[in-house]
């Protein structure tokens, strides 16, 4: 399957790693950007199809890549090889890596060519689409970036195999995500089917999701916002947990105080089934101060996005009281 | 006079630093920069007009300032300040000023709004409309950077009157730039004029032309390349000297040869007006490596812009050899 994007295509299509050629311009140099916790022979397979002189720059594994330094060791490659403004930058890795060199790519030399081939799940359904980069700075995620769509997005099943279930359980919970706030057949199969022997359907019918709303709003205007389902009280458990659970499991979390209390019942048995939790211990105080932080927008009321049906939302301006409330029913206090 | 250009206003008026508060969103938090040379009554003045908890950040003067260093400071100044994506980063000084603060609004949560109100007349006449921002990097100028317009442009010709002289003819040598390939009435002004008494008049038609040329080609795929007259050649010369001739008195210099005999001469007649140099002596090797490094786009030949007739430009491919035949007309080799 193609998706249409605002001007570039999403190829979905199981083995395309392996057919990276037809759809990568021969004749230019590349920059291609992995991790290291991403198969080294995936890079490499990408680096078969590029030009004479391309080059492959690996970071650590995590978020902490997500840094000034990094972002210029990036530029620093592509002036030392020469690249002129016509050759590109490739992401072969999940969110961290196609933040970094989506922002790499998006400033050297005013803007190149960006192409991202995402490896995880959580990054194939959500963040390799959409084109927003970003780094950190000063502790503040996501801070420093831009609005920069890729080229073309190359979306192959088959690199999933070497993905933990952990991970991949990670990527089906924004998957859930958008199913609950946009499409009820989805959500049906997150429900009633086996969400892992349908995962290719799962990707198609998120990213449709998420090239709709893009398409309409891709500077976050207003509409963009339904993506933030479940993302408001899950950022600020991310912020607090540190680490110690991954986004799509903070998301799931953060959905649940979002739904009628029906929906949320349903919502929670299909978390079950995907080893995702509902709640977790934590420090409210903490999580609130941490959610209000990333909302900052000189503003007393918050736009949340509710789901009283799966596949249906609605905005409601809420107080941030109103949020600390719901984030006290899925978070019990830590025993001291 | 109103210029618009691609989404924002140019106005340009005489005393308008004193209207500011007229074309400044009053209820946002701006964050002021400006430079150790421009008269800090400017900036304050610019801040009067801003909201509470609006800051001023004063960098040295120089191309230096266009660094990693910098662009950090900014973009902490804003995060301490708790800036929100609805508050503006407003440019009070040259092109320097400008490029730095436009890219440091063009990447604070992927881009908050940005003014501009440039203090030497080569910023009015040229760099501060366009949207092109940018810092150094490794030693290369510019090649960090966005295409990012500002919100509007205001340009004060009142602020020219605390600019040295040279500086003023700095600024002329691009107006009389976009004459030579774009406007034979602006051409008029200098040849048979007297372009100090015309300050506002050449401002205008040399934005005009700017504006004209951005606007069929924001992104830099071909026409605006007419906006390089003079620039290869005179980047080159601008790199080896290393500061001691200013951008505009390269410019001039690089000028000559792309033009017919006849026109040379009479250029080389303005030229002397408006105490701007018409030859200099250098390292043409250097000048000519500077030049190449400068236009590195992987081709063998160079799309250079010629002037045959004042007000008619055309692109023709040239060799490098030509180009470095060329400097040679212009560049007197140092006595060792």
């Amino acid at each position: 399957m193609i998706i249409k994007a605002n001007g570039y295509d999403i190829i979905i299509e199981k083995g395309c790693l392996d057919r990276a050629g037809d759809y990568l311009p021969a004749d230019r140099k590349m920059l291609v950007v992995t991790d290291s916790g991403v198969p080294a022979e995936y890079a490499q397979k990408v680096l078969s199809f590029c030009a004479e002189d391309s080059i492959i720059k690996t970071v650590p594994q995590g978020e902490e890549s997500k840094n000034f330094d990094n972002l210029k060791d990036l530029l620093r490659k592509m002036l030392e090889a020469g690249f002129p403004r016509r050759d590109c930058v490739i992401a072969v890795g999940g969110g961290v890596v196609g933040d970094l060199s989506g922002f790499a790519a998006s400033i050297y030399m005013r803007g190149i060519d960006f192409y991202n081939i995402p490896t995880t799940l959580l990054s194939q359904v959500d963040s390799s689409v959409g084109g927003k980069t970003a780094i950190d700075f000063e502790g503040v995620k996501n801070i420093v970036g831009a609005f920069y769509p890729p080229k073309a997005v190359l979306i192959d099943e088959n690199v999933l195999s070497t993905l933990p279930l952990r991970q991949l359980n990670n990527g089906l919970a924004e998957a859930l995500k958008m199913s609950m706030t946009s499409d009820s057949e989805l959500f049906e199969i997150f429900e009633n089917g086996n969400p892992y022997e349908s995962i290719e359907a799962i990707i198609e019918k998120s990213l449709l999701v998420k090239t709709d709303v893009v398409n309409k709003d891709e500077k976050e205007q207003g509409l963009r916002r339904v993506l933030n389902f479940g993302h408001t009280i899950g950022h600020g458990i991310e912020a607090e947990q540190a680490g110690a659970l991954y986004h799509g499991e903070c998301v799931a979390i953060g959905m649940i105080p979002m739904c009628s209390s029906e929906t949320a019942g349903r919502l929670k048995t299909i978390l079950a089934k995907l080893g995702l939790p509902s709640s977790c211990e934590g420090d409210v105080e903490k999580i609130y101060e941490a959610m209000l932080h990333d909302k900052k927008s000189g503003k007393e009321s918050i736009t949340a996005v509710f789901v009283d049906e799966p596949g249906f939302f609605r905005f409601e301006e809420v107080s941030p009281d109103s949020l600390k409330e719901k984030i006290r029913t899925v978070v019990r206090g830590k025993k001291q």
